[in-house]
């Protein structure tokens, strides 16, 4: 039998693993910041239809701009964004690596922010784009100098800063990001995965003063549709023309196309636990700051708190009471989404179960870049 | 206004144009090879019963590797396949982006034999593959001498043979990639998009006998499903660990895996026009032949056929009778894909009436790696 090792596979991807998450059967999922609330009978009922429209011409390409989609998420957006202004593909995990395949590559390098998002690396190194990061504060904030000062160090052509991030929840104002974009001519791209979660304003606000400003959202989050895969970018239309240079044709089957217009038109229904989902974290992160645990200020739906002293120990006390939650981000620290009321009073069950006496100063340094969460 | 020109694009990707056939709205549609024949209601009822139990999770994050699907593709192909042999991707687009992704990249080459299928540049472009090619000989068959002396000469890492090829239709023995794949080290990667519609024998034949051999599939032609986008390969389980290193993580929506296991439950329906389109194909090239036209040898659903002194002027005079086939493949020549019998008849009436006075040489040159099909 032939092994990877028999095989070229590119040097630098030599003894890599495939990334993901544990995908884990057990009672509270609350590893990857998944909304918890399904689609309702309703609009389940609605997704079908569609899909048996779409499906008459299933034997047919698909519509190779998703154009209706565009219009549609350019409408959800608001900010007077109109279709051309609209990148639309499989997740923002298709998103960003269209940009980086089209603004990165050999030679060029993408900045971010650590500790950040895990699947940045991933996508620079598919794209063969130099990954350079520059540490957040202690508190996990950011300002302009310390972004500009990064650049100016770096010289990237692609900056990405999350607000809320992940996995810290912390947000970045619009005025940090308003002086980046104006001391940079870098492509500066705002990861708002999380922000309809986050009492901050959007940065589509600086759209119309800042060109080169792209802010990316996806629909796996508030929008309760990690399943459907659909990730999106608002931006001037000339980044839109350069995201489709680079995507493969037909990237959007008709099926998905056609479910992310029938949640579109639910958004009420599908974002209406957006506050609930909040409002749960944030009274999640007063229940541990009772506890006595170190809790990082989040905007999202997720709270990052610590320290523990050995953290898989107790990731893995929690498993064993059923409760998956996440082995991310800085030393000492778990990360654990907001859940439906049952599944917050079986984590604080299961807290309360092994700890405090698990809290503490960490032994073993992680590198903050090499622990991943792919969510 | 922004422009492209103001932006940090890939020096490689500037005066790009995004890729793709003309997606017009046309009484006759045989320009991208796809099948005439939509799926049944029985089959669409089925796809939006799986869709509506999908999205009762459609909150989650899909099943990341996809493994009930890549059982299914086994057992349809058969030869004692077993899912970890199987990798499936949201249309060969993206299955041969993970191959270059994986064995490609900055330093290295794939070889592909001309005129051939021109995605394959603009997946080499995207991850910073060298293109190189060789010609296919006068009547666009290959030999194994050909094939291995250009792996001499050009040391590629991932070698692709296209059989049925695309735009030809002209088939490659198992007994040239037989010896190719004896005489080499590459990794050789046999696209049979076509294959189903083709009376020669499939690759997956040789599998256990070369460890570097990968079969390329897609449910787009035989299957019918186009815009379902579900390509996939069949290989050594140490090259789908390649492609899941690579691969971005829940690449495969939920609705997608619902969609394309439904098409395969119903395999005998989908592929039951199979024969049929291959027949109407080769009918078509048998009335072009009495009819005076060059035609190429054809085992796919297509035939390219001509040759004519401005093929641009036929093509649009076709257009003009609302009849849309394909500029593509080799100086002179047109593509046009096996439609329903109504549709052919179409396509026979709209040439005698403007042919055959087009024939005749082609006065320009055009190069056939530039004439782009996307299907």
């Amino acid at each position: 039998m032939i092994t990877l090792a028999d095989l070229p596979l590119r040097d630098d991807l030599v003894g890599a693993e495939p990334y993901g998450a544990p995908q884990l059967v057990v009672p509270v999922v609350l590893n990857v910041n998944e909304n918890p609330y399904p689609p309702s009978a309703t609009v389940r009922r609605e997704m079908a239809e569609a899909v048996v429209e779409a499906a008459g011409q299933l034997n047919r390409y698909p519509e190779r701009e998703a154009l209706e989609l565009r219009r549609d998420l350019a409408n959800y957006l608001g900010h007077d964004l109109g279709p051309e202004n609209i990148w639309v593909a499989n997740g923002s995990n298709e998103i960003m690596s269209h940009l980086l395949t089209a603004f990165g590559g050999p030679g060029r390098r993408v900045l971010t922010f650590t500790p950040t998002y895990s699947m940045y690396p991933e996508y620079a190194r598919n794209t063969c784009t130099e990954y350079v990061t520059a540490p957040r504060r202690a508190d996990f904030t950011l300002d302009a100098d310390l972004i500009v000062d990064a650049i100016e160090e770096h010289r990237p052509t692609v900056v990405l800063i999350t607000t809320p991030n992940n996995p810290t929840g912390t947000t970045t104002s619009l005025q940090v990001i308003d002086e980046v974009c104006r001391r940079s001519d870098a492509i500066v791209v705002v990861d708002e995965a999380y922000q309809e979660f986050a009492r901050t304003d959007s940065a589509l606000e600086l759209m119309t003063r800042h060109p080169r400003l792209v802010v990316s959202r996806t629909m796996s989050k508030a929008f309760a549709l990690a399943g459907g895969r659909v990730g999106y970018l608002a931006a001037q239309p000339a980044v839109v023309d350069a995201c489709r240079i680079v995507r493969l044709p037909y990237h959007l089957s008709a099926q998905t196309q056609a479910v992310a217009r029938v949640a579109l038109r639910h958004s009420d229904e599908l974002l209406g636990r957006v506050h609930e989902l909040a409002e749960t974290a944030r009274a999640f992160e007063a229940w541990l700051r009772t506890r006595g645990y170190d809790v990082v200020d989040s905007e999202a739906n997720f709270t990052l708190f610590g320290r523990f002293a050995d953290r898989h120990n107790v990731w893995q006390q929690l498993l064993d009471r059923g409760v998956l939650i996440r082995e991310t981000g800085p030393d000492g620290y778990l990360r654990a989404s907001a859940g439906t009321p049952a599944e917050m009073a079986a984590l604080r069950d299961a807290l309360d179960d092994i700890s405090p006496t698990m809290l503490g100063e960490p032994t073993t340094r992680v590198d903050p870049v090499l622990q991943g969460e792919t969510a």
